[in-house]
């Protein structure tokens, strides 16, 4: 199986991707755009792409490709963030830190309290974070990397688990050209686009969920085409498209709004 | 008025600083946590935060930051986001792209198209992408920066509005101690955290809104603590929080949920 994934290697999106594939050959892309032009050009088997990160939140590409590619949502994967400092020397000679600047939001308090003097050096990914380090050598210099690269670049961890919210995790979309078949414990995924707006619409299409029990997981609203008060709602409930109820909802739903179903697949939480 | 906001010289975040404070001294921070800290501690009267971009989404940290700081929304910005291609040559003779991966995402058909050989080198900040090019002067170099940071540094812009979205635009709270009195023209936006899940729920408060007529703009369920499944939802309505019938909205809200009003401040849009 080939599966294409953010690059580069050592980023979290790569473990995502040998999370799911184990022995998959990983095809790494510089943008979330090239992974689904990846799989809709056939260049591979699916792609991986975060789609929502704890702390960071909903990652606005990915739900924009889902529709403007037309590919589907075949699984989700729920990766734990786990930080890194790596280095040479020890924690209190640290004078000059690398890190990618989500990396360091998510280990702030960390960086603060017990490197408050070393400098930061922001990087453009956490791969690269690792191959500085790595080729640095120098003692007063460390880096923070996920767990993969430190396997990757053989790195020395000098402290594990340096984020600062220990409930930070990132989910991932498994993106193909068709979606997966019921299980009994699935989540499926749309888009709305409302017709008309008015006060009182979302409250109207989420009763068609609620009078047939069905759990909503996430929802969100999205400008559509980049207009501010023009939205799509992205809606996450619990069941698979083949089922009855939900096909009745998602019927009652056309007759006010566009419906896009972007996946049924099996439930990771 | 002393204004923090997010840094270096340059950045989109400055740009919206310079729009709201037209004559106020900048306070440029490393991190959103540093621009609350700013105003938490009396370092700045207000703050200058991202809180959502038309296409890469919302900005989860700002949220987070609201509701742990005990800041309030005194304000909105609306900064439309302007990509642009600067260099000493011209554009069929560049080799070399400097460029942040979010603005590389943003302009990403552009550059595809106009760019195809071109090697791209990702920055830390759109900031960092002008200084480069500004001490570069190499003919077969450009850079992408915002329009900001054509004038800090004077460049040579080979092309305007290379961004391949014209609706792409960012929104920005600007926080402060206190939010902002009644004009007859406002938005309010609150933190809902309920204190039983069940099917529905989430149906029953819209309720209270879509009784009263009051219209939504924006609604988001993101994961509280970072647990995934345990929600908090974000959502932002018109009208202010000292009229009538949302007070009363408000009050109902909180026979089932913790309600926490993160500011009710004039509308932009």
């Amino acid at each position: 199986m080939k599966i294409a994934t953010l690059g580069p290697e050592g980023t979290f999106s790569h473990e995502a991707a040998m999370k799911y594939g184990r022995n998959a050959s990983i095809i790494f892309t510089d943008t979330i755009r090239d992974v689904f032009e990846a799989v809709s050009k056939n260049k591979a088997d699916c792609g991986i792409a975060p789609i929502e990160n704890s702390i960071a939140g909903t990652v606005g590409q990915t739900l924009d490709c889902l529709v403007e590619f037309g590919l589907k949502i075949k699984a989700e994967e729920i990766l734990p963030i786990s930080h890194n400092l790596v280095g040479f020397g020890n924690i209190n000679g640290i004078k000059r830190l690398y890190s990618h600047p989500q990396a360091y939001e998510q280990c702030e308090l960390f960086i603060k309290k017990y490197l408050p003097k070393a400098e930061t050096i922001q990087t453009s990914s956490n791969g690269k974070s690792a191959e500085i380090i790595s080729k640095s050598k120098n003692k007063n210099e460390a880096s923070i990397i996920p767990k993969i690269a430190v396997g990757i670049y053989g790195l020395k961890v000098l402290k594990k688990d340096v984020q600062d919210n220990r409930f930070n995790v990132t989910r991932f979309f498994v993106i193909a050209k068709n979606d997966s078949k019921k299980t009994g414990y699935d989540r499926t995924s749309i888009a709305l686009y409302p017709q008309v707006d008015r006060p009182g619409l979302l409250y109207e299409m989420l009763g068609e969920f609620a009078k047939r029990k069905i759990n909503l997981t996430k929802i969100e609203s999205r400008p559509s085409k980049g207009k501010l008060g023009d939205y799509i709602f992205y809606i996450d409930f619990e069941g698979h498209k083949s089922e009855k109820h939900i096909g009745e909802a998602l019927n009652q739903l056309e007759k006010s709004a566009f419906v896009t179903v972007l996946g049924s697949y099996r439930r990771k939480y």
